[in-house]
């Protein structure tokens, strides 16, 4: 890391520096320039993010630049290979493109029935459903927890579509892993560090959405808080981050997924549903999102949005999912890929 | 609430929407302009997200406009009265001005208590500390857990400080419980919905610190889920918000003190020390706090910045906590409250 | 519009609102809810922005909420036909999708020749350099001026791609327009009336890129001022907006593609340089705009980015242009486009 | 400047760099560490900005950090000493607190030469009004030009006050010179290089509002860009920065107020009106200022908001703005300043 100090700092503060980064056991190296002196510390990365938070309280010091990504087993500095997921019959994250459709919530069963036949039909690979529903109002439908649970188990028997489900506690983790294929971790549980820390000791995936608030290196990191407990299977999600922009519901973030991509080897799909909000952008952005090289999609499908307990507008009916795979199935061909 | 149609809405989907507002008990109230026709949908405010989530479905609809407030409990629309939370020797929300403050994290018992020492001296009422801290990287430090706790408790006997701690789990809640005065929810569990209905069903304070995406609305929604379980007694915490700027660690809304207080009866708070991230910004911006009309700080004091586990560089030394309470003092009796 | 009257607004305050409304000229339709009264305003548009704004000073109102879009010649509300623009040998708007390419400024002759026979042999058919440079500090290079429009001029000549440049002031319109085939308004100059007002009067198509902080309506409104004034030939590019994210320049909006699509006839371009301002991440983001439905692109190519007096970090080689070109080319078919 | 390698670079790619900051004056420290190299450049800060974009497109160059802030006349490193703007009578930057207040747009006599009378009667040293005014709409009111200059004038000699008033391009800085005592401009125009440029070899104090979308440091570089051309009398104008948050107009900023007096010697002042937008929020915001350090507000009155032709909604009444003045007397008292 490379500590600058202010403009006026006097030499003792400097030496000062200088033996506070070698009683780390890290080795200083000033440069001094005409302004100021800046101070090199070259180290192992141990203590790292300790040193930066000491650094910056020292008199005398303006800022501390932290050079390594603070991501150590989801970076692709240190492992290169790609992760690719392996599924019962598919795989995530190599050249398959996998889309995952559902509705929001879980709401009775025929609503789930159809809809899991229907994307099946269409070339779905993965039934998307919430059982427990994270919702701004105390008011609102909470979902239907464990009877929504079964109800997707029991989509999952019908069709051979796998199941993914979110989990909101960390008193849930053991009674949704009963049941499902994949965990989805929400965008507001993305520091949810209990909850990551739990998940990390399951051994099925987790789709990690990004926080609408979250930049990449902390999505990266909250990542990392589930594999350092020793599940390796994280699919990251981009669903759009809140900006000033309020036409769409969020600002879906394109060059995240090959920024992702290119800072780590986990897999990252793309959620054009919650990234706008409106259902004439969905498809649009579906192809973008197969184009600029995402793994795959996690779409809002509902037989009746209109009575949708939630999510309803940015949700598409059957039909218009068939059609956006139609269109995502030409994009997919174009480098070489699957559906 | 209303239902704005698309320009060319047919007659019947005008018919099909109004038929639709009745069918959930509401009136419905056509006004056809030049353009376009809008419905008013007048009723009780019952399932209001139901229908609003619905009407954006429906074909040939626009947009939808709630005209309601989406939270009932902590709105100042049904409650006029100002919420005044009664300690033990004090209030918070009423004529007082109110200081918490102490280390970001619980260390160790010299740490905690010398700290404990020197604010009380200045004249804080309520000493904080983190047991359980919510860290970006799995990788720092994670909190004293219950030693923590303990060192709070025997902080508070020394001194006669009440004390708040942070809880970031449900599993937690019933141990901090145990200890704590006042419940802290940080910045990232805003919405852990789980975490504050279990909270609404306890019995002492809980500061509820502002997401650092969240709108007000948000915010005081998170607030409605609370006390909608019983618990009257939550303290809104403007923090900073995170936005463009990275000069100050977050962007302390000043603003939505004075927001908060017209919208909502609850007692509303500043954090200067998220709120700006940076030592010599936090007296000038809590003068700020006060003199809008907050009422009271959350401040993060420690002995040796530099030797802290997490947030040094925005920690007070107790001097420096001292001048603040200094000019603090000053502000607050310009409008005739108290210390 | 609607009026909301606040919740104990008397009914004297709403018998002014409705008095006011019809000294406008416009019928007052007042809904009588449980909690407050809102008044339908309806008439036909005349001085909407002055009676939203009256409405929303008059005492006991809460909110004024417009219903109709703000912009009209350049919506798709009253032109559902696409502007398609005709440029001597190709359209831009249509089934073309036509790729602006060449350096960030134009320094020297030699690099703009270079590069102006790299970007015609790979395909583009406009080039663009910038010889008035917009610059955050006074220090920077601020552009050859006039030379630069000359070396311009030169290079249509030599390649017969057309030009495209940046016009800062409306003291350089008449200059700038001596030479240019296109005029390039800059995100800074995004609301620079006079500027707007300007180009309006000239007879040669505009690229209007959104400003950093701009929504959709904002961004609208800039290219009716154009249009207002007579000139329909605007084009709109996406080129990034700004948000907590700095892992990447900007965030390109990649939905405001085919949201400006359904919002407005006009064409819609995007700029993956400035969206990304990392060279490794262009490509991808290019292919996602064609896959979006984007009538083109506007891409920064340098043959020496190292010695690039500005922008080279997100420049493109030559051959890295190429190579893009390969990619773009496929995706531009699976539509039925040509490039 | 700090150049840091990506981990894999080749010990030629480290050599080239050396060579390369060699090549321009600059002595090079390469420190190697466990995973890569980073390399100190020390100058003398010459073509800083050149460099750093020349470095960040060698092969091999991760990122580029620059030490020195990029603003040198504005900055407090320079120029330890305040600027202090001697009007005719009173001065800004000092230890008066000074107030400028009037109507956002000068619209007829009768309205300007009230809001004159009652804004000198409350104590104001400064009467605002915009003659030329840069509207989001062409099809709204854009200000009575000269004749509004010719009132503001008229308004000066009635009441003894100085007068304020925007320049929105080049080509009316004469015109707006005859006329004003201080240059006004606008947050939009905050990039308008040109403009700064030529207001620079005005010799007028100009208060520069920072835009919307501007960082710190983007704000001092166009303060910069005035003073690079001789004009010392700079005015930062903190207006609000605009944010997810759509309650309040824009997000007032209050932390930038000592961190620009921090950063540079010019004098801060704040306006709460665009910062706010809302009437009940103006108040509590100016004590806000004041408090955190302030040196002036800007603040909007208009004796008929109601009719106002622009930002009716946020324009105080003329005893509205008494009584914020009342308010703010009482905190200039605090730290022995006076109005």
């Amino acid at each position: 890391m490379i500590i600058s100090m202010i403009p006026r700092a006097t030499s003792e503060q400097v030496d000062y520096v200088c033996d506070k980064i070698k009683s780390f056991g890290y080795a200083a190296h000033p440069i001094r320039g005409k302004e100021r002196v800046v101070i090199g510390a070259v180290g192992d990365g141990k203590d790292k993010d300790r040193i930066i938070s000491v650094m910056e309280s020292v008199p005398g010091v303006e800022s501390v630049i932290p050079i390594m990504q603070p991501f150590k087993l989801v970076g692709s500095e240190l492992k290169q290979e790609r992760t690719v997921i392996r599924m019962d019959g598919f795989t995530i994250g190599g050249d398959q493109f996998v889309v995952m459709a559902g509705p929001c919530s879980v709401e009775y069963r025929e609503q789930l029935m159809q809809t899991a036949d229907s994307v099946k039909a269409a070339g779905a690979k993965i039934l998307r459903g919430g059982a427990y529903k994270p919702r701004t109002s105390p008011y609102d439908f909470q979902g239907l927890e464990e009877e929504g649970l079964k109800l997707l188990a029991e989509a999952r028997e019908r069709t051979g579509l796998k199941i993914i489900t979110e989990v909101v506690n960390t008193e849930n983790v053991d009674l949704v892993n009963e049941y499902t294929d994949i965990f989805q971790v929400g965008a507001r549980n993305m520091q949810n560090f209990a909850l990551l820390k739990r998940l990390g000791r399951t051994r099925k995936p987790v789709l990690l959405k990004r926080g609408m608030m979250s930049t990449l290196k902390e999505f990266l990191m909250s990542a990392e808080y589930i594999v350092s407990q020793g599940n390796t299977d994280v699919i990251l999600c981009e669903r759009g981050i809140r900006t000033f922009e309020t036409y769409t519901r969020n600002t879906l973030d394109i060059s995240a997924v090959p920024a992702l991509q290119q800072l780590s080897h986990l897999p990252v799909v793309v959620d054009p549903s919650h990234g706008t909000g409106k259902r004439n952008l969905i498809a649009p952005v579906s192809n973008a999102a197969v184009a600029v090289g995402a793994h795959g999609l996690l779409v809002e499908v509902h037989p009746k949005p209109e009575e949708a307990f939630s999510d309803g507008p940015q949700s598409l009916l059957p039909d218009e999912f068939e059609a956006l795979m139609e269109g995502v199935r030409k994009y997919v061909t174009v480098d070489g890929r699957s559906l």
